[in-house]
C-alpha cells in the first residue's frame, strides 16, 4: 500500500524566516567608487568621517548686522543705539576685526568677525543716512551665531558604513568636501515568472482572452519593487514549460547574477518545474510562513557550473498581494543586507485605527491602510489576496498580531509604505 | 534727507504661499506613451479604465481540492468524507463541470469547476490510495473561491488620472492588460547655486579651504530630490559673478527648461545678482513664509527671449535645511502639479512624541524627528538650520503650529519623509 500523502506543514513565524534568511544574506563582494551626485539610494561601505569642522567658524545665522551687544544698549523708552557701519562682510570674505563702537554688515554665511557677539537681523535694524545704523533690539551675546563645529566636528563619524543613502546624505557628504563615494555594487538579480496561465499584456486583446488565463502584474511590480532596492534587474520572462529548459534556464542565470527571483509555483504540491529543477541544481527550501497575506515561500541556492558560488534563489508566492507583501518584509529586508545594510527591518510607528477589525486572524496579518484626514488610518475593505487594488490605495500595512482584534480608536503598529517600498 | 531704508515684511503663512504658488502650477503641456514596466514614479494622465472583470472567472485561492460543501459532511466523531478525484485543474486550464459524488484536483488561480461550491485546502485533506481523498474538516460554501470581478469590476475606473504610479499601480495596470500607459512628461529643470563662499567637493582640499569658504551642498541635494520628483535635471553650476552674465544664462536656460531653481540669494538685501537678473527677464516676489526653517523664498518668471512662455523661477534658502525644508512643503507639491498630481499637499499621520518641546516658537515649526523601538518619535537634539545631519538622521518632521509647546505623550502631526521625499 502506497503512504498516504499529507499536506500540512508547521507554520514559521516571519522573524525566525526572517532570521534564517538573513544568515545566508552575506554581502556581496566589491564595491565601487561613485560621485557623490549619483549616490542616492546606494549603501555607503566606508564611514564618512569628517576631515574638517562644519561650519568652519563662527558665522552669521542671518542677514543682519555684527556687533558687540554691550555696545547696542538701548537707553530706555525710544532710546535706540546708531552705531556706524564700520566693514561689509559678504559670505566668502575673511573680515578684520569688528573697530570698538561700529557694527559690520553681515550677510548669511558669512564669518562673524572677531570682537563680535552677536548678530542683530536687518529686520530689527534701520539704516540712516552717513552710513550708520540704529539698532531697535536689546541684542543677547551669542545670537543668530552658528559656531564654529555645531554641524560636524572634525574626525567625527558623520555617516556610517552600512547607511542606505538619502539626498540629505548626500548633501551632508557634499558638506565635508566628499566629492565620491565608496558604496556597494548593485546586486544583478534575474527576475523569472511561473504561471502557465500568465499572459502578457499587449500580446492578448483583453476580449481574447481564454477562459483560465490572466495577465502577468507580478513581474510589473516586482522589477519596480527590485529598482526600487538598488538592483539591477535583468527580466528572463516565464519559465520554460519543461524540466531541462528549466535546468538550463537557471543554470544560466545563475552564471552571471547574485539572486534568481521567482513569482509562482512555491506552494506544497503546486505544478511546476522550478522546484525540481532547483533542487537539482543546489537546494532549495520550501517554507510556510505564518503571515497573511503570504504564507508560501521559498529559498534555495543554483550551484555556478564553473563550481565557484551560487545564486541566491528567493520563490515568491504568485498571488499578486501575497507576493507584494512577502517581497517586502522577506526579500527586501534581504537585499538590503546583500548590500552591507545593517538595520534592514522595516520600522513602524504607533498610530490610531479609525477602524475595527472584528474577525482576527490565525496568522500575524498585514492589513493595507490609508491616511485618513484627522490623522488615522483607514482600512481598505477588501483584504483579499488577490486584490492588488488595497496595495495601490494604501499609504502602508499595519502589522497586526495573531488573533487579534481591532477596536476603533486602538493604537496600531503602523508601517508606511515608505519602510517597505524604498 | 535719504529716505530711511526698512527691511521688516510681514511674514506669509506658509499654507497661502502654497496656494499662490500652486495657483501658477499649470500642468506642463504634452504627453508621453511609456511601457508598464518604465512607469514608476510617473504621472498617469489618462485614467485607466479596467476592459475586463478581474479575476475572470471564479478561481481557487489555494492548491486543494474543489467540491460541493453538502457532499463533505463529516459524520460525527472519527468519521471524514472519502471521495474519489474525478479531474485534475491546474492554473490556465478551462475545468469540466464537477461530477457528482467527487471532488476535483485545484491549484491556486484555477477556474472553480461548474457546480463545486468550495475549495478545501490540501492542508485539511489526506491522498489515499486509488484517487480518492479524506476530507477531514467540513467546508463552508463559497470558502476558498475568490470570485469573478472581486478584484476589478469591467469598466469600472482603477487608476484615476492624476496619480503619481507606484510599483503596486504597475501590477494593477498590467493586471488589467495595459502594456503602456500615457504619462505626464518630465519637467525639465535647471539647477543653479549663488554663493561667493561655495567650493565644489573635489576642486579645493579640506586643509586648503580659504577662511569663508564652505563646500556647496545644497545642489547634491537639491538634485536629488528632483530626480525622485520625477523631474530632468540640468546642473548649471555657479550663478556667474557679473549682471549681465546672469541675465544671460537665465536666459539660456529659461529657452529649455520649465523650472530654474536657485538656491540662495533670496534673503531681503541680500548679495547677488539673481534678483535684478530675474526682474530684468520678467518678474519676482521675494517672500518671508512663515516656517522654521525656511524663512525666505522667491517665486518668478523669465521670460523666453523666443516671446513665447516663460520659465518658472524658484529662489530657495541657502541654508542646507531651510533649503531642503522648503524644498519639501513648497516645490515639491509646486513640481507635481506642474506634472497634473491632484493631490500634492504631504499628508501627516498623528504619533505620539516622546520628547518636550518646551520652547515654542512664533513660526511654524517642521522638527526633525526619528521613530524609536517603542513607536514613538524622537528630536533631533539640534534644530538649527544650518545643521544638515538632522535631515539625514530624521525619518520625518512634525508638523508643530506656531506658538506651541509639546510635552511627552502629547499626540502630533507626524509628516513621513517618504511624503516629502518621494
Amino acid at each position: 500500500m502506497q503512504a498516504a500523502q499529507t499536506f500540512r506543514q508547521p507554520l514559521k513565524p516571519l522573524d525566525d524566516a526572517l532570521q534564517e534568511l538573513l544568515a545566508h544574506a552575506k554581502p556581496l563582494a566589491g564595491s565601487q567608487q561613485v560621485s557623490t551626485f549619483d549616490a542616492d539610494g546606494r549603501v555607503l561601505l566606508q564611514a564618512a568621517v569628517s576631515p574638517l569642522q562644519v561650519p568652519p567658524q563662527d558665522n552669521s545665522a542671518m542677514d543682519g548686522y555684527a556687533v558687540r551687544a554691550a555696545e547696542c544698549v538701548v537707553n530706555g523708552a525710544g532710546g535706540e543705539a546708531v552705531l556706524p557701519v564700520s566693514q561689509r562682510i559678504p559670505a566668502g570674505v575673511a573680515p578684520d576685526a569688528l573697530a570698538l563702537g561700529s557694527v559690520a554688515r553681515i550677510f548669511t554665511g558669512a564669518p562673524v568677525p572677531a570682537g563680535a557677539d552677536a548678530i542683530v537681523m536687518q529686520e530689527d535694524c534701520e539704516v540712516l543716512e552717513e552710513g550708520r545704523v540704529r539698532i531697535k533690539t536689546q541684542p543677547k551675546t551669542g545670537q543668530w551665531i552658528r559656531r564654529a563645529g555645531e554641524d560636524i566636528r572634525q574626525g567625527a563619524t558623520v555617516i556610517e558604513a552600512g547607511v542606505r543613502l538619502t539626498p540629505a546624505h548626500l548633501g551632508l557628504a557634499a558638506s565635508m568636501g566628499f566629492a565620491s563615494l565608496n558604496v556597494a555594487r548593485k546586486p544583478r538579480v534575474a527576475l523569472f515568472s511561473t504561471g502557465d496561465e500568465l499572459v502578457m499584456p499587449g500580446t492578448v486583446a483583453p476580449q481574447d482572452m481564454k477562459p483560465g488565463s490572466i495577465y502577468n502584474s507580478n513581474r510589473f511590480f516586482l522589477r519596480a519593487l527590485l529598482l526600487r532596492m538598488g538592483c539591477e534587474v535583468t527580466d528572463l520572462g516565464i519559465v520554460p514549460d519543461d524540466r531541462e529548459a528549466t535546468i538550463a534556464a537557471l543554470a544560466d542565470a545563475a552564471m552571471d547574477h547574485d539572486v534568481i527571483v521567482t513569482s509562482g509555483g512555491v506552494s506544497v504540491g503546486e505544478e511546476d518545474h522550478i522546484k525540481p529543477a532547483v533542487q537539482a541544481l543546489g537546494q532549495l527550501d520550501l517554507w510556510q510562513i505564518n503571515i497573511k497575506p503570504g504564507k508560501p515561500f521559498a529559498y534555495g541556492r543554483v550551484n555556478r557550473e564553473s563550481g565557484t558560488g551560487f545564486a541566491h534563489f528567493v520563490g515568491l508566492p504568485g498571488n499578486p498581494v501575497s507576493g507584494f507583501v512577502t517581497f517586502q518584509v522577506l526579500v527586501r529586508p534581504f537585499l538590503l543586507r546583500l548590500q552591507g545594510v545593517q538595520n534592514v527591518l522595516p520600522r513602524s510607528i504607533e498610530a490610531r485605527a479609525d477602524f475595527a477589525l472584528s474577525k482576527s486572524d490565525k496568522r500575524r496579518e498585514f492589513l493595507r491602510v490609508r491616511y485618513n484626514e484627522r490623522g488615522g488610518l483607514e482600512l481598505f475593505k477588501n483584504q483579499s489576496s488577490g486584490v492588488l487594488t488595497s496595495t495601490a490605495w494604501g499609504d502602508g500595512v499595519v502589522d497586526n498580531p495573531a488573533g487579534t482584534t481591532i477596536a476603533v480608536g486602538d493604537s496600531v503598529r503602523f508601517i508606511p509604505f515608505s519602510e517597505l517600498m524604498a
